[in-house]
């Protein structure tokens, strides 16, 4: 399993992708709509926010796919198209049209959408980007990377390939992050394509383990989108023998599947709204995986962990008392943490209590760009990571004046 | 019922306070410990932080106060005395010292730390408060009220004054803010004082009842100290019967207390960490009071709220986002939502779906510093307020690097 440099979704065989500016957003030289077309129809499976409140776009896919295939995505930004009256008829009239002009049925759509909510939608100006988007799609996948970003101030777009019944296979991903993220849920959006040959009900469950250990780990502000969805379609183009159940190419797919994943979260996490520090939270040594999940989540989660993390201060009190919140059966006095980076490892608290350690070199380690927090239970075999960033001044200015 | 102007712990009959410079902390200007003291001994009753992590204090106090009794009050600002060795150690020996000096039971002495975790507490500093305490204690509670505060800006001091049994009574308490503070607890440090007469058990049941309606009902930004607790004190100096069962007298006794504690909450909420504005979560028309609590916290639980708030913008898509993933089982297409303040009000969603407003109206209504986010369920007849803060640069800033 390696990455591939500069993958995308356009790696995997039989699809290609465009992005443009369609006028939902003001700005010109933004791109605001994205579209990912297979040659072939997918099996196709996905997972969706867990909010109550819930995006029209995402009620459309889950009845589109319900069958368990697809065969494009299309996705705008700048308005979620969320709590107005007429959301669910705008997110299907945008089905339709884009599969008459595609040729393909106005049920193989993947519709998303991601921005403002409870604002109307303007279906002119989405309906005018189809045209556009058919006409430029390609094999190059930055425009569909770029039409989908909002607050994210880097494009994530990664590709991994991988053996499957002795053939090469890829799987190839975006994603826009960056606020508003949350581990209760199948967090923000996230398009994922493979040529490898699979059920969809076995697509559904790669997918499913895939997003526990990533997307569902990330935690960027606690708060949980209402439009948040990942999907995968799989061409199955990559010619080895269909996975019809959970064998060593099963395996294969999902430890890819997950690797794909685990890069997304991770550069989703490092660029969450006005965030300077990828922050890991990897909790080991646990009694059970839920716990060590719960464990990690909560320390991430912690305004005072992230805007300690931000001023590069060793507060590891402040890691304790998350532990101590998560509402798990644990022995706090066995707890060991130590914070990680390039610049090394410094040892700040062993069986619940604090050790002297060089305030120097713990800065040294904290003012790193991508910080681990270690934290040994002492307590079992089980191990989970959390992905999540510093809070920072400009997590505030991007918040506090968003809409208007 | 009604407030007392200048009221505090030493508005009721029994009850006199000090605060001084003891040495935990380096600037000589700011009081780090605090005392109250009662000529009689107490009925007492504490609620506790529902971390793990607990501060050594609060064991001792737990102890100390088992037989529903005490006479003082000792607490420290400037270090949490918690995942120390020693730390339960050191908090024994203030109380014995102080019990001693005081001429009272060490038994009954209520300890209380706030302020870095971690670090060994200097006892030394703690012990040589003792003598200036005891000898400057006074009816005037400000120095009391002073000593306990961290990252507070203002002090938070009061009383309530009431009727039971046809004696007039009086409530009063202070207590600190600002950061850490999550309403799965009991909240902060908060000291109650009270001269009505009444059984341990009873106070306890009344205290229990006021702090879910206000003090936790107070959510800065999730975090849950290790540290946190509120205690009452009831001399029994107003005369009247003693209360011994839940009647009338009961009733008004929880109703000033409920007042009080209201006011403390609010007060502390409006004073969170880098706050600029109080916001109110105001849930009605719910099926019932755990639903409209949780709703409530939800909402000024939620980063994107508390930013939009910051910069007074009107997002209420946020706030239905936030009630959606609170894990509640309600109707989002019947929910109504409303901003007020003193500026006016502005009604922006109406079933679930947003509704014309004049942006101008709702800036200036946003702009105000005690703001209501009023949510109607139209299900039911519950109701709940939890009180929150905007999110601001200050936030960042005050946690960025307390501890260095």
């Amino acid at each position: 399993m390696n990455f591939v440099e500069n993958g995308s979704v356009t790696t995997p065989r039989g699809f290609t992708a465009s992005g443009c500016h369609c006028g939902i957003r003001k700005n010109q030289n933004k791109k605001d709509i994205s579209l990912i077309f297979c040659e072939k129809r997918c099996a196709a499976a996905a997972v969706y926010t867990k909010n109550l409140v819930k995006g029209a776009p995402l009620t459309v896919t889950k009845n589109n796919i319900s069958d368990g295939y697809a065969q494009a995505v299309i996705c705008n930004s700048g308005n979620a198209n969320t709590c107005n009256a007429d959301g669910v008829e705008k997110a299907e009239l945008t089905c339709k049209k884009l599969a008459e002009k595609l040729g393909i049925s106005e049920n193989d759509v993947i519709v998303g959408s991601t921005g403002v909510i409870g604002q109307p939608i303007n279906i002119e100006a989405i309906l005018s980007g189809i045209d556009p988007l058919v006409s430029s799609l390609s094999k190059d996948g930055t425009d569909a990377a770029e039409g989908i970003m909002t607050t994210d101030t880097v494009k994530k777009s990664f590709a991994v390939e991988f053996e499957a019944g002795g053939k090469t296979a890829y799987i190839g991903g975006i994603a826009k992050g960056s606020g508003m993220i949350n581990p209760h849920m199948a967090t923000m959006l996230c398009f994922v394509t493979t040529d490898v040959a699979i059920t969809p009900f076995l697509l559904h469950e790669a997918l499913t383990f895939a997003v526990n250990k990533s997307l569902n780990m990330v935690n960027i502000d606690g708060d949980t989108s209402t439009n948040d969805m990942m999907s995968v379609m799989a061409s199955g183009l990559a010619g080895n023998e269909t996975i019809t159940e959970k064998n060593a190419d099963y395996d294969s797919f999902v430890e890819a599947l997950c690797a794909l994943s685990v890069k997304i979260a991770r550069a989703i996490a490092k660029d969450g709204e006005g965030a300077t520090k990828l922050i890991i939270a990897s909790v080991r040594n646990c009694k059970n995986d839920d716990c060590a999940a719960r464990l990690a989540d909560s320390v991430v989660a912690s305004s005072l962990v992230k805007a300690a993390m931000f001023g590069a201060d060793a507060n590891w009190g402040r890691v304790l008392c998350a532990l101590g919140y998560a509402d798990q059966d644990i022995d706090v006095n066995k707890i060991n943490v130590s914070f990680i980076s390039s610049a090394g490892t410094v040892d700040v608290c062993k069986n619940g209590a604090g050790i002297p350690f060089s305030e120097e070199v713990a800065k040294k380690i904290l003012t790193c760009d991508e910080i681990t927090i270690d934290i040994d239970l002492q307590d079992g075999d089980s191990a989970a990571e959390a992905f999540g960033c510093d809070l920072t001044y400009d997590y505030v200015k991007i918040n506090g004046d968003y809409r208007t």
